[in-house]
């Protein structure tokens, strides 16, 4: 049966919340919390407006997740988000135990994989789907904040 | 000039919040963030009542710690508590660029040390502080639970 519930239609909506990160002088990194075809959470980065080294995309999308969920596993659970998570992002969805985590860029500096980040066993980890969207914004982003400084 | 605000002054505070997690039915993890030998701020463990693995005491008291600098950076702040960080929190850690960790129990299995997690390298790190205290209320907590279930 064709869907149109794939990778790409997911990451288009954590690019959404990028976009709204973007908006509001954030580095725009966006993500959503998927089960069986449904998001169940969004999140964006607030780490300016909050100020709050804690407010990564992917911590608001796993509290809201678990919120809506009722419990604080992710299991059957699928992370999609714009950039590739951070150590604390990773660790936090290491407790998760979340079922698979799809990235759009790679943070070839702090992202989990360079730094050598353990993720739960349980979980699958896929990269590269929106690759080139995810990355330009994140490039607009600095390319406009130095022109802005 | 002698004081009385050592590091085990400061670990019994943050003792105090573990005991105060351990209260709650919560894995007894206490932290607090100190500047200047002044505490400005306190978390304890919360995940099993919020229902969220990011609830750790650590990352709340540098939510905490950050509002009431009005700053994201932990810049000149120490930070204690009674368990070593694990991955999330030590990811939370640099971001923050906190000047010090102090810790009291090591966690073998799940500690920064053990994963590997990167620290900031503006962040020094000492440990073994109270740490008889820290982990016996640890022992404590996961024996009475076996006990109950």
């Amino acid at each position: 049966m064709m869907t149109p519930f794939d990778d790409t239609y997911f990451m288009k909506k954590a690019l959404q919340e990028a976009e709204a990160a973007f908006e509001k002088g954030e580095v725009p990194v966006g993500a959503i919390v998927v089960i069986e075809d449904r998001i169940i959470a969004r999140g964006h980065n607030l780490t300016e407006t909050l100020n709050d080294v804690t407010a990564h995309a992917e911590m608001q999308a796993i509290t809201a997740a678990a919120n809506f969920l009722g419990g604080k596993y992710l299991t059957g659970c699928k992370l999609y988000v714009t950039l590739e998570p951070c150590q604390m992002c990773g660790g936090a969805l290491y407790w998760s135990q979340i079922s698979e985590i799809i990235y759009g860029a790679t943070d070839e500096k702090r992202g989990c994989g360079s730094m050598g980040t353990t993720l739960h066993p349980k979980t699958k980890i896929k990269s590269g789907i929106l690759e080139k969207e995810c990355s330009d914004l994140m490039k607009r982003f600095f390319i406009e904040k130095r022109n802005l400084n």
